[in-house]
């Protein structure tokens, strides 16, 4: 049976955003205003803890002007949030856009209240020791954390779409882990890469993925007409990699950098594999890989993705060359870091839980 | 009757894009195959005549990357143009995204042909005696493109909505010209404004207005981190501000600069009342213009439009500030110039023309 | 006698910058530590009273990474401002890279101990009652600040070069104001101008120009991409076009605009002239006014100014068109915000408050 | 003796600078007319054979506006380039800023008449077999052009100091080989990199790297907010890399992508200590390394180097962070493609040639 979810929810389901002031927050609302099965029954908009800018009267389009109806129609209020809230309009899915520590306490509530969470931070990604090393969240009670953490599911529908159509809580992942994963998945899956060498990925993401705090860093002036790389040997997504593609710290190698463009992730992935291959042979075992996933697009060689193919698209794309020794690989990922990195595969992981196209909303 | 097409195309109707290797055509194909009243009926994708890149099995992904489908399928074919696959497929609506030239030539044909066309080229927007003077267009039979020529409707949904339902041609507007007409005819249909100061229009466009052609000036090297004004007192577009304004040379003036950024048009422009006004004097009055025109949306003062809440929608945002003598006035007008400046505005005028929401696949 | 500091200076003369950790200030910092006059005798440098990121031991390049020397020697310190260090390192001539009020307080104490002082705020900028309006300071002694404004030379050396080489005060013009007062000066100084019409003057300019702090509009998802109005009918920069140009407030319009680049002003002035006149009188006038300023560059029709042409330059560039009526005038003027609307005409004073050529140090 | 040079040229030496009007060759001319070794002796300019935009009476502010000098007086004029013309103005010294086919063709007539070269191409910097391999030219001369080839030095000073001093003709290296040979130079050379794993060079470079031509890739629309990788296995500067370093093919990988930016290079390399290092150890080998070149900058950790730091400067900055198994290093090496990358370099080389200081004109 694969969509328990699509007997439970109500047609079109309630849907909820907490924390919708920031940019996945906004693409997230974009996503859901528009989305086909979800015409009639508007989502609730809230803003986090705490947040100043959210007041009685505000309205989607005062914090993301770009949501603007026609005449600017005060339609779309946000709400501070309030379980209340949540209870009276009988939301059914909800999705947390808000800083760790929030999600680790929201979720449990909301699970509790027979509401299903998709959780776009890092509270729920990863197992529970490492996640108490990276993440140092602390819970009210870590017993009961700790058995919710076992149940979540990664929300990578690529390489866990059964487990997601029946989750109650999906923990969406990273966005530069989501472009290493899907380009790294299909080849250790097949046991071709030589991990004696290591992996290495030099990954760029554009400054959204910095998030909507005016800092010294996602100042204009810093940022623009620049490149710099940061958090070497020390980011936060790298418990992802090694979870998801089953790898010990030793055996890969993440850099991050940020990149002077507003949105859009490129990582060039450097392996080496065991036997010598032709690039016809690790086409088709990619294809293979993907053939039922239709937001991974794969360049026939020697085509490579560009960040400008997939910015503002949910889709993640693939390329690579292979050395002329047929071992060494240059693989390069694109994602957009707030659409198939944060609320585009956030809103396919909706898809799944309720039974629909994994692609509906997204094209 | 206000849906004399509505009638008399299929549904699904047969389209065509001429000219989709372009900028305007890439954002047409998009906005066609996503189209909802178009499911199940493919457009056909044409290059223009000559076109070198265009060849035996190219396909619409070659051209525009981000078009894609998963896995990369060839599914969107792009042929070279021609009149007897035209007739072949049944084409019933032809957009010309084509040179001043090619539009004058083929548009005709196309007519004669039975088929309704809207050309977004400058070759049909002008009354004749003016279009002669400023594209210098040479017709094989003149006198039956000048019969054509005041048959055209100039596709302003929010001045002429009901000529377009009815029109056989739409020349769709310049991306300069609609985003100062859009602010300025609520103003002067009221007569409001005092033409012996003259206006001033101090407009700012996006590199993509520039075409796809390499040339100096669409140089990354060029454009970037740099501002530039053009064609000061003799850029094209000014006789559309003349002719759907009803102004005289001297009593408007429009300078373009280009922007460091891919798309986007901000028109400032500057004026004064006859007599004195108050704030929410205009804003009722431009509200009322545009009451059923829902493309087009008023900021609430002090609140300005700004290129980023209009980049990648189809609409155009205005907003104004009243001097302290309650004359002198500052209209900041943006749209998309690549949508509500081009392909989206062609597929509005498309929807009318269809008998359909002029919203349909714009949002 | 025309160089009074020329004699009472020493050779090479002791300079100090205060708020040395702005734009501005770091722009400062390279034009002195390059200065072929002040070889040997580096500049002493402090931070803003209060300021949290200078410490007991911030070296310049922990403020300016660009500036640091090779193998990062810590050899610029930067001190938290005191008026001891002042007097023990017998400074001469002070620079004030800091806010308004700061520079309203320190101004006069370094006039009585001796110093020069060259504000590049706008605390000095303005005669005596609109600079109450306008930037509301607290004056401890209004009378003595009051005497001292009357004696502050506003810093234009286009205009008031020789009031700058004895002046012990010099107020550092505002960028936007420069870049419209040196397009302006010549054709209204002639009388030429129109003013029953008005002049509009469309400024746009770069992020550095809104300061290091990083507040939500210098956020770079906020500005790339982007083109905004602001300070419509409302900018402080507006005092001194009317008063250097004579001006009454509604002859004269200022709106500026924030461009998604580093730095650059690009000014779009429109004017109409009372009588016909052609270009090569308009460009005779022009030049005949800048014969002797050297930092003045007047492009020959038709070539206007562009921002690239100007950045990390002192120069301002003046380019026009006159209309086919010879009476409309589009005038386009370019400087760089931090240079020679900043810290190069900040040097460009120093260097005839001291006796120099007032290129030196700007080529 | 180290100054063969300083005693045959004329002080100042007479220059010359064969194809200006690209981006090198104008970083080039600002360099050499602001040089203070070369004050009264302006150096010569010439375009590049058969090119169209050099005539008769074309300046250097035609090619290059923000060279404009004050008045915009035609002061620099630029000729078509001419052995006579070079012969008249006894020219000592002729930067070559020309495609490799020129300087192939151009650099042994120049040695034969007594000219020192300095070649900015890639026409001299490999030796003679891998040379026809990648560079495909054609000499008239064959057996001369080989033994001009191995006499010719790599002009990295860092590397080559004391044979550029004496050298003839001087081959200045790529932007990304400089980039990457001063990043790894002091670590291979004191044999402490384990080969066995092999080095990563992921390179970024701004569009200015791209040359001036318009290009479909070097248009504004494919360049801006994007980023690309490519010439995966395969680019050019690859040559120099295995020469310089001496490493074999399999030992070293670089990638180059092209960042949205005008000018700047960042290149993160990966490698592997044979042994295990403490980061003061390997600071204080680079520091070694580099004590007397004062164009390199080291960064202190855990700092990393950025391009904004380097931008329009000749300094090349280093910086690193090493794996928590004391094995792993990530180095960054950051400089300007058209300074230290070309014409900086090509000064640096241009001033130990004549005996003076290398920084002379570069701070």
């Amino acid at each position: 049976m694969d969509k328990p979810i699509g007997e439970t929810v109500s047609a079109p389901p309630r849907t909820a955003v907490a924390g919708v002031s920031g940019f996945a927050g906004g693409e997230l609302a974009r996503l859901l205003l528009n989305h086909p099965r979800l015409q009639g029954e508007t989502p609730v908009f809230f803003g986090r803890a705490g947040e100043a800018e959210v007041g009685a009267s505000t309205y989607l389009h005062d914090l993301h002007p770009q949501l603007a109806t026609a005449g600017n129609m005060p339609s779309n209020p946000v709400l501070p949030f309030s379980w209340d809230r949540i209870a009276d309009t009988g939301i059914e899915v909800l999705f947390l856009a808000t800083p760790h520590e929030q999600s680790r306490e929201w979720a449990p509530e909301a699970i509790e209240r027979g509401i299903k969470v998709i959780d776009l931070s890092g509270a729920w990604r990863l197992q529970e020791t490492r996640n108490r090393d990276v993440y140092r969240l602390k819970d009210t009670d870590p017993t009961a954390a700790a058995a919710l953490q076992s149940e979540a599911v990664y929300g990578c529908p690529e390489l866990h779409r059964d487990a997601i159509r029946k989750a109650r809580l999906v923990a969406n992942p990273g966005c530069y882990a989501t472009s290493i994963i899907l380009g790294l998945a299909p080849l250790l899956q097949a046991g071709l890469v030589d991990l004696e060498y290591g992996i290495i990925c030099d990954a760029k993401s554009g400054v959204s993925g910095a998030g909507k705090a005016a800092t010294a860093k996602t100042h204009f002036m810093y940022a623009a007409d620049n490149l710099s790389a940061y958090a070497v040997f020390g980011h936060r997504h790298t418990g992802e990699l090694l979870e998801q593609l089953h790898l010990e710290i030793n055996q890969i190698q993440f850099t991050p950098h940020l990149l002077p463009i507003p949105r859009g992730i490129l990582s060039t992935i450097y392996l080496r594999f065991k036997q010598t291959m032709a690039p016809a042979g690790v086409s088709a075992l990619i294809g293979k890989f993907y053939q039922d996933s239709p937001m991974v697009r794969l360049h026939s060689t020697p085509h490579l993705p560009q960040i400008q193919h997939i910015v503002r698209t949910n889709f993640c794309d693939l390329g690579f060359e292979l050395g002329p020794d047929g071992k060494r690989l240059v693989m390069v990922s694109c994602l957009d870091n707030l659409l198939k990195g944060a609320a585009g595969q956030a809103v396919q992981n909706m898809n799944l839980m309720c039974g629909w196209n994994e692609q509906e909303g997204l094209l």
